[in-house]
């Protein structure tokens, strides 16, 4: 397929090393700052553009991953009304393409993406929305094409998955630079925690994480707990970020909960 | 060596294995509950105990893995003074065998454990702290024959690194459980987030987490993460969650902060 890229984050960026990689054509690459899409562009061999009017027609595909709330004002710059216009956003719904567009869709990949680390796309699931039956069809493919796990998932649905992940990925991650901070403050070496984390996520691949929920909340060990407070006292709000997920553990261990 | 288990927990039984694997004697497992004991005596093919004034005194290493708020206790139980005798425990300092026993230690490994799942303990973090020379090579060299990471760690590293250890496995794995109640609420597998929580995992094996952060709350997004809040309206105990993690990660990606 011929595709257009607008946008170069990094969303973008993966997503345009897939297509590539997969023998689609990059057309061109729109981005406000012409350096930025000049980079993306040169990596997978389109023409770089910062101007939404200098978009070609010849291109089967309108790719806008752009911030969330840069996706309406983007689309409504975008003239060539009888292409097949998707965005990759997961918290952003159709009807925001469906305002300029007959056909659009959405295809969002449900994976955290940083620029520096490269990833095997054909596990990432892809979640494919579309105004038309045609317009679905030639998603669908197009996702198969690059990833192994492609669903059709709904407006709705995938603004719950779009929170979720905000759960299972933004906020861990944070609380993995909190661990960090704790360790420099011992002179202790992040690598020592390595280990910890990716079991406790490769746990989850196999069970329910409720089933394999360990630490002191779950035991109820108060001892260990208020122990554990009283070192963080340098940082209340540490305190209560290790306060309120606990409660949440105690809560899901009492009899009753899942 | 020969070494007497008192305990009969996820530890116990993780290091039970990794030390009959690696060639170890296990002489007698201890449990309050007798059936617990004999399970994991049976795996080990040791002799389970209930009373722990039947210790043999034919072993070489009592080791005491038990809730934290209970080492003490049944550490004062243990009549063998002259043996070395270590706990597992990342919260309980080495003072409290220090009470009881000349030579004594922790041997603690960091990681989670459940027993439902298998587990390469050549990558566990061993941390180890000892009263003497003698006894600190013995723990050295045992916690070698089971695993490439063998530490040097005193109590008060170890009680930060215990902390750290709860933001980095008890609570993500809490936040994976809230978000697969989510993708339950929209009839959503959790299969779909599987690959996100492990990839989140591998970054931070390559990255510190600050630099590899993402979602709405990094790039302030407002209007996503309202709409998130929004969704979350049923529940203001994960809203809460939710506004405190974000509030923490804006803080993070404001210039002069790590």
């Amino acid at each position: 397929m011929r595709i257009t890229l607008i946008g170069s984050g990094n969303v973008a960026t993966h997503l345009g090393a897939a297509f590539k990689n997969a023998g689609h054509q990059l057309v061109q690459v729109w981005s406000r700052n012409l350096q930025h899409a000049a980079l993306l562009a040169y990596h997978v061999k389109a023409e770089p553009v910062d101007q939404l009017c200098e978009l070609s027609s010849e291109t089967d595909l309108i790719l806008i991953s752009v911030k969330d709330d840069a996706v309406d004002e983007v689309a409504s710059f975008i003239n060539l009304k009888t292409k097949l216009v998707v965005h990759t956003c997961g918290a952003v719904s159709m009807q925001v393409l469906e305002k300029y567009f007959d056909r659009c869709g959405v295809f969002y990949p449900l994976q955290t993406f940083s620029k520096t680390r490269g990833l095997d796309f054909k596990t990432v699931p892809l979640c494919i929305e579309s105004t038309d039956k045609n317009s679905m069809d030639i998603l669908l493919d197009l996702g198969k094409t690059i990833s192994n796990n492609v669903n059709i998932i709904d407006s709705n649905q995938r603004k719950t998955l779009h929170l979720a992940a905000a759960f299972a990925c933004n906020f861990p991650n944070y609380l993995y630079q909190i661990a960090a901070d704790l360790l420099e403050s011992e002179q202790l070496n992040f690598d020592l925690l390595k280990p910890l984390i990716l079991e406790t996520a490769l746990k989850v691949q196999e069970f329910l994480p409720a089933k394999v929920q360990t630490g002191p909340a779950i035991r109820r060990d108060e001892q260990t707990m208020s122990a554990h407070l009283h070192l963080l006292q340098q940082n209340p709000k540490w305190q209560e970020i290790y306060r309120l997920l606990s409660q949440g553990i105690i809560k899901m261990g009492e009899p009753g909960s899942a």
